[in-house]
């Protein structure tokens, strides 16, 4: 069994330590009692924690390069949906044992995401127990640009970054749900599972969306719910076009009810919602362009405080959805 | 059932989104994405995590409000350790229900040391599963002025905290361990254990030792393991009198054999353990007195990398003795 020690030294900290040279920023990486950043002049530091649990958030037997890098992903995401640039983060792994068949694919899914984004692992926790990935980010943003979940204002166009729901429709796959709806081979399966175990943080659209955009959040738990974050911090309601909303590749082959289901209430999409003003429509194509994500335009900022759903010829959908929610849900 | 966003609502919301308009570092807290952090001009950032399993770091049915207490205080000393100021802190909670009768007392417990190391609850998550309690903290230190592990020098003090191996004593109890040696009444019981679940970070300690000691680290694992990170990084080695080391009150009470090995194996104990020159020793026992705690001068660092016991009059100690490793250890 290898010890604690051995553990960070074998799979986290080599990759860290030959970064932590080459940043200027990183002052002191992995094996003190702290780790050392040197923030940038005049910049804020954004900050995000996020715990992933076995048998909830994936699972057990999910394969560990692609959980590594879920995991790194979840963070970012909360960095994009920040305008965030990412700069540094820790991770703390509570494991049932320390074996290097687990170990070795998981740091390196995890790791290859933090090389792409240029993001060093700092430092952080190992322990026995049930597994347990606890990872805080840390990025950084010009003070007054953070896209914040209170800045949506009435008339502003509400976006969506990529493509919604096909992670969802995975999970139905692999939960058997009402499998008479459902239209979906194998092959299919695997490709939409894909959108649930290696979502893509939308970094580039963040950075790009600074100073255009006015609020902003990532989709995790479905983007009624997540949208209501947006609306209950802003004052605001909306109004959501049903037929818009970008279906994934395989959702976009289900029936309608299942289709809209998953695009409004899916969960596990890692896109960004987010709003800006209808004068910076072309500015947000260019930014979606810039960073080359896909943004579509799903809805608008109304007064009030509730969402009305309308499909494409401007009728009122009646939909029941359950967002989800850690601790009201099974 | 409470919602997750009802829970982080009432229990830990309220206080940091009030504290947080009271201070400029805090760009933004609890409720966005992202916690936004504005680190003071020209100043290293430290930061530490430290996760916290039920059952391995503290009994299932521990007390909330120590626990709260307990898994603040130890991320708070690994700060003390590297002579970091607290300014901010994530929390990312794993719960398998959320009950008002844990929560309330919890968040008490921690927030009661927050606020008295003006120490911010920035944000964190929360989810359902085995209770897992996971903490990165911030804080702040003059470049240059970190107290590192790989600092120690030939010639160097070794000094330590406060008292060392009540918690060790503590945990005795709990087990039933060799009775027939030891000789602890409830209430003394009851005494040691307050060690085990409130300790005492020692971050005045670790301000004042700022230009004076040379390399620091918090003892959790025990004395003589941890040290052993000082020796290894420092490329050193050192020379401990059993008999200086200062034990806590109730070990004080029980015979040699135990006393020494509590007090070098003990873990749970959250003292400094620092090395300084000998040239620095007002200073240092200056510092301790300015921070209003007790500092123990308790060895030497050596050349080579060996660590050598011997007793007040100088004799070399043979003793077998095990630290705590997460991995290694049951």
């Amino acid at each position: 069994m290898l010890s604690e020690f051995d553990l960070i030294k074998q799979y986290f900290a080599r990759p860290a330590a030959a970064r932590a040279q080459a940043d200027a920023r990183i002052g002191l990486g992995i094996g003190d009692d702290c780790a050392l950043l040197n923030p940038s002049p005049g910049m804020q530091m954004a900050i995000s924690s996020d715990m992933l649990v076995s048998g909830r958030h994936f699972f057990p037997d999910a394969d560990p390069t692609m959980l590594g890098h879920k995991c790194l992903a979840v963070n970012l995401s909360d960095l994009a949906a920040m305008g965030a640039k990412p700069l540094a983060f820790t991770l703390a792994l509570s494991l049932p044992e320390a074996k290097a068949e687990w170990l070795q694919p998981f740091s390196a899914g995890l790791l290859a995401l933090a090389d792409q984004h240029n993001c060093t692992l700092i430092g952080g926790d190992t322990t026995k127990g049930p597994l347990n990935i606890c990872i805080t980010i840390f990025g950084e943003i010009p003070p007054g640009q953070a896209l914040r979940r209170d800045a949506a204002q009435v008339g502003d166009d509400i976006w969506v970054s990529g493509t919604l729901g096909d992670a969802r429709l995975a999970l139905a796959g692999y939960w058997k749900e009402h499998p008479e709806l459902l239209r979906m081979d194998e092959a299919q399966h695997r490709q939409a599972a894909l959108r649930m175990h290696r979502p893509t943080p939308r970094i580039e659209l963040g950075i790009a969306l600074r100073g255009i955009a006015h609020a902003a959040l990532d989709i995790s738990d479905g983007l009624m719910g997540d949208l209501g974050h947006i609306l209950e911090r802003s004052g605001v309601g909306a109004c959501l076009d049903v037929d818009a909303l970008p279906a994934g590749p395989i959702l976009g082959t289900q029936i309608q009810d299942i289709r809209r289901r998953y695009t409004l209430a899916g969960g596990d999409d890692y896109e960004i919602c987010f709003t800006a003003p209808a004068a910076k429509r072309a500015e947000v194509l260019a930014a979606g362009a810039a960073s080359n994500t896909a943004v579509t335009r799903i809805g608008s900022i109304e007064a009030g405080s509730a969402v009305r759903l309308v499909d494409a010829g401007g009728q009122p959908v009646e939909l029941q959805l359950q967002s989800f929610d850690h601790f009201t849900s099974a």
